[in-house]
């Protein structure tokens, strides 16, 4: 059976958790959050949809011990003000980093075995913390890294262009935050490169919008939550079912010696593969500078 | 083809439109709310999906005219706090009349010919409203009312018993606020009546805990959303299927003369019967109370 | 994650398996036919799938030794023509008998510790005869039995009534075969008894039906699936997430020291606890008599 | 509302029809067949389901004047014996363009104004006579084509490299039938280019393994039915929510004055764009030849 745990009960947790009851992905779902009122709230609000939900799932509140033999945890801990207010998502790096490394360490005592996959951000940096103070292996640890952002590039892309989102395939690299880019050389709709489609005018405003549009989300409603939580779930069912889904996700990347968004191939032990992107120049300079920001905070934090 | 629009971007109608979403219950979904920011949060938010979602939708912001085609209007306007604060839904009645008048006329001019599922508390006068405003039949017209209540009731007796709250039938009976009650004479779980079950002062307790749980949830997070979103979108899928659903919702009931909480058969126009139960001396009494609290409310507005 | 193994891919196997597939209820299928042609026609056709199918399920062929760690087993083995030619599901007893000894055996020599879900027919005596033969305990052996017949009687009365199959509650008991009967006592429609709805003629006549009524889509397609698929696949998903699902199946009956149709709690553990029922003294003697048609047939294997 | 018709109730007709059921993806199903018993028997097993099915569906049975307001009636009509007997698909061309005639004018007769999604074989060339005869606008009618032949062929290349077919991406063109080839130049997996991932010798093999995997499939249960019943029912959700998904399916090519296999972007009005692609000049042959084979056999109709 399918047990999961969650910490972090925000909006994007929540969100998290409601999707997989309201598909019934989840067999057995353990909310947790240091505020025991919003942990209760969301617990009583599932309980209280099992006689409409099409699926039974067994919720479970603020149970640590019980993660001991669940299968996947999803972290979704941090503070959305922190990042909107500064504009950049390592305006939670203190609180997190902090945050990341109690969460880490009650799971490790637990004596979980099953993989990690982490939402809070800055999600680069925050990964790389909480497989540090697990121990668990590097690739039972990942983030949802930059998933989210290229689902936000290929709706931009697939907008402009008049299709469907998913007629648009390549990958948005590095952070999870502003230095991120689209790597246009992997990007192609309906079988057409890049380059016959945008000028490199518009391939840079491209670029920069998926970024600015979740702030834009952020702005509007206060947080984002319903892709976030879309994006964890797909990771969760890929790891569940052995899937070796081809994804971005933030992943440790040995070339940069930090956690970092690029894609990989996920299953049931987490990441299964790193794939070899042949980008160009300019995306390898652009990709190296991303990972030299993540690296520069999360030594910051060693000082 | 399915075409929804739900009017009101608040925490609940946001989940309305998620949940038709992650579902692909919806072809066509139309968001709307006075607040231009919230509600182009969210439609940013579930185009951001698309390219992760199982279900293509076509999700559009703020297209009253678009209302002239859709089968179904969910409305979900109204302000939760005056309701919190308050501790009673008619804590919102003056800021949702006006609003259902404003929407009613909205919804009138728009030459709409569906049905209207109603959310917005207090559900009982706002639906009432709705219809007279929209001059929509009294059938095409109704409310979520306690089809909520009664998931809580089946929660918490379940709980009590160790039971799937499906295995509780029954209904909570009224308006979907304060006056409501527990009909225990409907009440059966696993095939057993439930004064086999509980000693009268039980049954008091837990009809009064039905209603309270949802202001705990409310405390907690400020708000409650997967339960009532659930509801609204099973009634939502029991209209476009005409499932003949049996469901206590909030219609107008031809013996009060006023919209309150009761079962019905839900199908393709909405309100196909009012199924007439046999209720004990005390429970009609009840439920006459619970009429005359939602009447002279709605009488107090003609003044 | 979740592991299931199907034995016997006829049409109801290989449905009960495409169905497990198409909703990505597992995470991993094993399945199995002494017919290797018809077992990897069947594992081919859902891996040609996989393009195309909103989830991945790893799907394996022939694994027996695989079996050893799944949390289920569903049994559907046998030959319908056998039933279909006698008009009787007992037509199929001596083939299906030795099949489940066969199988049985097979079974205990993986390992197997989880829950067997039969729908061989005669569904009673085969579940006795795997339960038997397995030697997992009686609560972890039980076959799908009345639960598809109970359904058959939900939806004649529905359409007696115009409601919907779902509004009808209550039971059909006893051989999952020409001995069953509805247990008129327990039905109930929109909260109305039954003897307000039917005369006793009429009872009679839909008693009759539903078991009457399975010959008939036999007859014009050669075998029934979709019906009987789709419960064995709900009582699946109920040991899953232990939902306690209150339902008619085929359990063993410490009364009647056999296994029968009769309403139990069905969660992790398999039969979690039968739910005792108050019948009418004509109703209990058909139960008894429908029991001794069971263990009449069980003894005779014993000579 | 969606409102579908299904015409040929074989086991893709009645799979197409249980997959819909299962999902709730109609609200309302009709099934026709010739033969009375074959679609009473698959609306009866549907009507004994809907009780244990998580949604309500409207299924009514040979209502051929049902099909004038239905928005899309997928044909499923012929015997796939005559196409296993032969090997070909065209071993069916006679019999199915009788059937197609016939079909096609009493379709036209209802006044039917939607989208017909045709699996009949031979695929390219039922699907142009089923335009012809009923009159309806070339975009309007199309078949499933080579979209099944390439899920495959995604699922051979997959299991080559370990991958989840939905990481591999590329077409198979041409007839749904043996003169289909994979078009190499289309195929990518993750983000590599097929020339780096197999010799022109396991080119060859695999593109040829597509279409022979579809006879084991038919030798060993007698016919196909999971995968190519999910590749309509993508195809159906993709019109009525206007997905604009971008899929090789059979259309009408303007180049070749032929229905054939090719990508196209399929959303509320059928095809709505056909997508062209830069094959090499071997690639242009063999289509050529491929659109040769399908206009000979439909020419040698008129003769």
């Amino acid at each position: 059976m399918r047990k999961i745990g969650i910490i972090g009960m925000g909006h994007v947790g929540a969100t998290v958790a409601y999707t997989l009851f309201t598909h019934g992905i989840a067999d057995e779902l353990i909310l947790i959050d240091k505020n025991e009122k919003k942990a209760s709230a969301e617990y009583n609000d599932l309980h209280d949809t099992l006689a409409r939900n099409n699926y039974y799932v067994d919720v479970k509140m603020q149970d640590w011990d019980g993660l001991k033999d669940a299968e996947i945890i999803v972290t979704s801990f941090g503070d959305i003000d922190a990042s909107v207010k500064t504009g950049d998502r390592f305006g939670e790096f203190n609180l997190n980093a902090a945050n990341a490394k109690e969460v880490g360490e009650k799971i490790k005592k637990t004596g979980f075995k099953g993989i990690i996959i982490n939402i809070s951000n800055p999600c680069d940096a925050v990964s790389q913390i909480l497989q540090e103070t697990t121990g668990l292996k590097k690739n039972r640890v990942f983030g949802t890294g930059t998933f989210l952002d290229t689902a936000r590039m290929q709706r931009i892309v697939g907008e402009k262009l008049g299709q469907d989102p998913k007629n648009v395939e390549g990958f948005v690299l590095g952070e999870h935050g502003s230095s991120q880019f689209t790597a246009w050389s992997t990007v192609r709709v309906n079988n057409k490169i890049a380059s016959q489609l945008f000028s490199e005018e518009d391939q840079d405003k491209i670029s920069a919008q998926s970024n600015k549009n979740s702030f834009k989300v952020a702005f509007g409603k206060g947080y984002t939550s319903y892709a976030i939580a879309t994006c964890a779930v797909r990771l969760v069912q890929a790891v569940f079912s052995d899937a070796r889904l081809f994804a971005p996700v933030s992943t440790y990347d040995p070339e940069f010696k930090t956690y970092i968004g690029y894609p990989a191939i996920i299953g049931r032990d987490g990441i299964e593969e790193l794939i070899q992107l042949k980008l160009t120049d300019e995306e390898h300079t652009k990709l190296t500078e991303s990972a030299n920001k993540i690296k520069e905070h999360l030594a910051s934090l060693k000082k």
